[in-house]
């Protein structure tokens, strides 16, 4: 498998799933590792990944789902060949198909109500003005510069099944939008999982699960924690990077 | 001071305020001691608590506070008077105030605009049915029999002066219900705060406090435990209840 100049590839520690990354790119995080762990996926489910990036979501959810079909959806051209490059040193073209095209084209592109499961780790920071670069691929996977966090939910709203789920990740400062813009476009929000780097520190990443249709009922999940006090990996992180404990 | 046969008088444990309960109704819980220990009241400022019941939060708001002004609005007649003389058997007559009357009349009786702070502790359960008896005291503190966590919200709205802070507290279950409810209403929702058993526990209680008129920017601060890994209360719970630490 052939590389660029300006590319690494990363081992996911899963499974032998293996990532093409941007030496100077947006690299993926814990985020993406935990949104993936927290979305369930039923077999021979139909998901799209909505601004897929490197594709790391839609390949961890291939790796650890049966769902019969995964789309990433990326804007960006130039991502969206290297997330298909990924695929295919997957051996997961049978299951994962990278689209390039604009999230709030998808329900006309992929028809609406025609997926169980959307998933997003959408660009967390509001669009305040000018500061940032259009051009600046990592800009555009932080920022809502080509789509805003209602443009994504929206788009989720038309592209999910009724019963189908929508599963994010974002900051905690979004926590009031996400969960209102939801019940805007008939996805009622039914589980938080808040985030924490520690016990006795504040979340800094909000896990939230919806369902289109649902009857309002709202769970806030048992708090994650990545590190015990003592600095090590807490046992539910090894068990999601299938670690052995430390 | 008189105190009916089915009455107890508690001691709060804070600078010597004392509260009449009924020894069979609805008893003041944490809850309440968090609230008002969550709740911002700057001098001379004016504040309401919705549906008061013992009157349990204007007291201790009195007693933390340098409020010019707090009125407990009650809509049981027999609750009200019960409060009335924990009023007076703390001495705080002159600053608090019981007022016998619906929370969905509020903004008729006092004036829109006209609170720096609404404080609430509304019933958590809504309303599903017919399963609660409407004349049981402990029920109407309980569910939203009298009026619905709407009413409130769309209440404290009115009530309050731009740039004044609605402050509640609920369960988990209901937090996207009271994120929506204040943008709704015009409250922007500012702080979250979980509050947890334990560490490894999942919160059973959330605060809140909204803005009106603010612009969007929401915060989870730290989580709120009662208890430590061996059973003791932590540090932050001694310091509401102003106890030593153990």
């Amino acid at each position: 498998m052939d590389i660029m100049q300006d590319e690494r590839i990363d081992d996911l520690q899963y499974k032998g799933l293996k990532l093409i990354q941007k030496k100077s790119g947006f690299c993926f995080g814990i985020d993406a590792v935990l949104l993936a762990d927290f979305t369930e996926v039923k077999k021979n489910a139909s998901v799209i990944d909505l601004g897929t990036g490197t594709g790391i979501i839609a390949i961890l959810l291939a790796g650890r789902s049966e769902a019969r079909e995964i789309v990433g959806l990326e804007i960006q051209e130039e991502m969206c060949e290297m997330a298909g490059r990924s695929v295919k040193l997957n051996g997961l073209e049978e299951r994962v198909r990278i689209v390039n095209g604009d999230i709030k084209n998808a329900p006309e592109i992929f028809g609406r109500s025609s997926f169980d499961v959307v998933v997003t780790n959408p660009p967390y920071t509001k669009h305040g003005g000018g500061l940032v670069n259009p051009c600046d691929m990592k800009a555009v996977s932080r920022h809502e510069i080509l789509c805003t966090l209602e443009d994504i939910i929206r788009t989720s709203g038309s592209l999910l099944k009724p019963g189908g789920q929508l599963s994010m990740v974002n900051r905690p400062e979004r926590t009031a939008d996400v969960l209102c813009l939801m019940r805007k476009y008939g996805i009622e929000p039914k589980f938080m999982r808040l985030v924490h780097p520690q016990p006795y520190k504040k979340a800094n990443l909000i896990l939230v699960r919806g369902i289109r249709g649902a009857r309002p009922y709202f769970k806030i999940l048992e708090p994650l924690y990545v590190y015990n006090p003592d600095g090590s990996y807490t046992d539910e992180i090894n068990r999601i990077y299938h670690r052995e404990k430390v």
